[in-house]
């Protein structure tokens, strides 16, 4: 097979990491469906997260690697790791509590354009716990 | 409000774009809840989105807009656009017909790692369209 066909067509997992060392990674709800998060992995995250089977991500923002849940204890538990054709995005099927965003939402896709407009917002959400208790601010 | 809170509690739409001036997209199947695909937006792809009601995406490979469909006819129309609590990732909920991805499948995610390994994949999917006569190659 050509490069590309055995990236796309092929069974060997070879996540394929940007310059900075990352790949995109998307939560979503095993349940539900819902997409609860967008974060990025690099491959120490990646390899936490396969042996533990709890989702690690990479900070950018802190620039280390961050155990879903360390702090506000709203781990995530992975069901099943999935990647896309051209292996550079993976999709985590994760098993949650109640409130996955530390805005206090449970996803943190908790906003959406108003029809008809391309600058205000509206929620569709609403706050599922209290966010400053659980991360101590 | 604080700038951090302002994007995270604040209903004014302000995507924040890269350094190469494009923002995560991740598309959802609005009816079935199901991942399709994760690419990118420019500001000119974001706003014929919006305009147009159709997904539009920036190629990274091709360097250039690329309305999703327009070469395989598998459009996505849009009807809902999410964002995220910092911004930087939006979540199309689409309505789409059979055979999102260009390798075939419904969706780009038709693979996962097999359970105990962190090497092997498997198909999770069935192809459900003809790509090779879609974008006729």
């Amino acid at each position: 097979m050509a490069a590309d066909k055995t990236i796309e067509e092929g069974l060997e997992f070879t996540p394929k990491f940007n310059d900075n060392g990352l790949i995109r990674a998307i939560a979503q709800d095993a349940r539900t469906g819902q997409v609860l998060m967008a974060a990025y992995m690099n491959q120490a995250a990646l390899d936490l997260t396969v042996q533990t089977g709890y989702a690690t991500y990479f900070s950018r923002a802190r620039q280390k690697l961050w155990k879903k849940g360390e702090e506000s204890g709203h781990v995530q538990k992975v069901e099943q790791i999935l990647i896309d054709c051209d292996q550079d995005c993976l999709v985590l099927k994760v098993s949650v509590d109640a409130g996955q965003c530390h805005v206090g939402y449970q996803s943190c896709f908790y906003r959406a354009l108003k029809k008809d407009s391309s600058k205000e917002l509206e929620f569709i959400a609403e706050k599922v716990y209290n966010s400053k208790e659980a991360y101590k601010k």
